[in-house]
């Protein structure tokens, strides 16, 4: 990995390359999705089942355009015992994890008859976009369902494209099962998120997407916002890796190599106050790459945005963190505690020598998907937050709203909408 | 005021009615938005002024963009003293309830050495957009900047439209002190959406922009969406009222117009179970509207967008209002906290008869950036989770790890990241 010397200009350099990798990169493709979005609109089913044809080589009709229990039951047969006892430890840490996001509705009450709140209510329908091919990992299954399960969100529509073959991955059904959605549909692309959003006579329309999907689907998703809500824009994957001298290179190492194997835009970025460090986590990185499968994608992604950073001090490297706001942080310094106090934006913190990041992929229980490409600056990982909705109560008795009258009435005479203060007038004007 | 039958069909065509109110229908602006936006990222202030000039017919420079201390100062004085006190109790009552939407940071320990939790922190730059013109509401400047405030934003930057004679509303300016802000820039449209999501020599970058605006500003604020995080998307102001036979039926009226005075896109609706209510609402609408100063404005948006709609009972009602969604609905019932318990989907509730909307407008203190266009099915009013953003945290001990060690490699493997099993492994690994 190339190791470069943290500055000014340096770190400017290097978050400008890093947002190569936004889906903001490619407009060009807007005019293409926009036009499978209108087909989709205008034609529903039709248009569906042609761009699954034309993109994903499966013909589908009504009837087989949904999983069957059949599928369900056959797919589920083909995946390891073990691993489904895997799957559902993972389950249960994630939900354990995500019943402590839930809140509960409020409300205050005053003895003059004022009662002020905030309801909390579920999405009702909630779609989510699994994606298919080298992509397809039952890990974002669980982590997207089960947010929503915990939420009460009460009709989860899964929809993930076939493989050339007509079906869906295995271990994606038994993550779906595992999550408690049996409505899936086999399509995928921006054909669709179109579908989600719009609804065909198939697919019901709902009220908000999540999940990751390839740069059609998040440019799909970003254009029927505000027709439905969004999770967020996935962009590829990232580590940050914030160490000292007492930081295991090996580790280091390894880590950083977990994420660059995702694909050939994840970046893997090392800053730390030690040359020692940068030395040898560099040569461990070497080391390792000989023996891993994906050897090529890493070398890849490693040229493109992997960095090894050197700072003169902890509070340039901390600085470093807030600007580059990674998807993935770990922090393995003398006292990791003290050093996240500094950070600002970064989606995970992962803290201490034996916190590896593939803990929080799989395991741990906080969600893995992440705010991604300096977006950890105002996005949030997902959680139940993301399958909720408030609204305000309101409730004033006849005295209570007498004692502010004459206020309501100066400020929106003040806004000159006369018709608003006449609404309070009115509660209060002699009876005719 | 018409008077249409609840029925599917009848539902059907309201809700088709009320979505060409959406900003999705105004996809012939884009191509100016996207060229406002390009000319801003590209060029800086030289774009942002040249199009000041254009639209807002003012000559702005880097020494004049901003407001002064003078200008602030000279501004404050001229609003009558008795509107700022208005302001003052107005503030108070909406910082009291934002306060209680606060939520903390959470951590969870275990025994083994694992620790897991939520690190809730604030924005850093938040960029307010506050509408001028016949739009300028002061109170709109509140129900933005408290939230934020409360939620320990360091830095608001607030961008306004100037009026032909270069300045901003008084009231404005004296609503962003209120608000403790003083970064205001005199700048508005499409081109400032892409000055605070670009930044330019003159104005930064910030995270997040919130605020409504006029269609050129939901349509820029839509294009840059990922790039910045947005509130929602704002659309035209909405009223729902659901009511049986013993609502007031001239309090339904006013409250019903006081929506349909914000503009011609307005909506106004009461649903009720009760045909003699509907006959003496509408006519005591006609009433009101001899009296009142925007008639001509009120009766556009209720022959557009006001209906009257009579179902067969408060089921039926109720479902309807589900279905729209509305931004402001009042429950004007027999027991109306029993009736909120079947409503999904609303911005805020107004419950009872003293509880009318303006009410909510300045000054019970929920905010009222709500939810329009039906999108209160997955969007919620602005508030303090607006302007915080949250962090996983994962902590593990050796011993901890060691403990899902075989559980999280069986998993990586299932999904053919060896590199991921490999971080694992390598903490495990036989000293060498």
């Amino acid at each position: 990995m190339r190791t470069v010397k943290l500055t000014p200009e340096t770190r400017k350099e290097i978050l400008t390359s890093l947002l190569k990798r936004s889906t903001f990169q490619y407009g060009s493709y807007m005019d293409t999705v926009n036009r499978i979005l209108e087909d989709i609109r205008e034609k529903g089913d039709e248009a569906l089942f042609a761009y699954t044809e034309k993109f994903d080589h499966v013909k589908l009709t009504k009837e087989t355009v949904r999983v069957t229990p059949e599928e369900m039951e056959e797919g589920c047969r083909q995946v390891d015992p073990d691993f489904l006892r895997v799957l559902r430890r993972a389950a249960d840490n994630i939900r354990d994890y995500h019943q402590r996001q839930v809140r509960e509705s409020w409300i205050t009450t005053r003895e003059d008859g004022v009662i002020l709140g905030q309801r909390i209510t579920p999405l009702e329908r909630v779609g989510l976009y699994v994606p298919g091919g080298k992509a397809a990992y039952p890990s974002s299954v669980l982590m997207n369902l089960i947010p929503a399960q915990v939420a009460g969100v009460k009709r989860v529509v899964m929809v993930t494209p076939p493989g050339k073959d007509g079906r869906v991955n295995p271990q994606v059904l038994a993550a779906a099962r595992e999550g408690g959605v049996t409505e899936i549909y086999k399509v995928g692309g921006a054909q669709a998120i179109g579908a989600l959003a719009y609804g065909t006579e198939s697919i019901p329309k709902v009220n908000k997407i999540t999940g990751p999907g390839n740069i059609y689907v998040a440019l799909a998703k970003r254009a029927v916002f505000g027709y439905v809500g969004l999770d967020s824009i996935a962009g590829p994957s990232e580590i940050l890796v914030l160490a000292d001298e007492t930081a295991n290179p090996r580790y280091a190492a390894a880590d950083l190599l977990s994420q660059a194997e995702h694909d050939e835009l994840a970046s893997a970025i090392l800053v730390t106050t030690s040359p020692e460090l940068a030395e040898q986590v560099s040569r461990q990185v070497d080391r390792f790459l000989e023996t891993l499968s994906r050897r090529e994608m890493i070398e890849k992604s490693l040229e493109n945005f992997g960095y090894i950073l050197l700072a003169d001090n902890m509070a340039d490297a901390v600085d470093a963190v807030n600007a580059i706001a990674s998807e993935h942080l770990e922090i393995v310094t003398r006292d990791p505690f003290q050093v996240m106090t500094q950070v600002k934006n970064a989606g995970a913190i992962f803290l201490g020598p034996y916190s590896s990041e593939p803990l929080g992929d799989y395991f741990a229980g906080p969600n893995h998907v992440l705010p991604t490409n300096g977006t950890a600056k105002f996005f949030s990982p997902l959680g139940v937050d993301d399958f909720i909705k408030k609204s305000s109560l309101i409730s004033y008795s006849r005295e209570a709203l007498q004692g502010i009258a004459e206020d309501i009435q100066a400020f929106a005479q003040a806004e000159q909408l006369t018709a608003h203060a006449n609404s309070i007038a009115v509660r209060f004007e002699e009876e005719e």
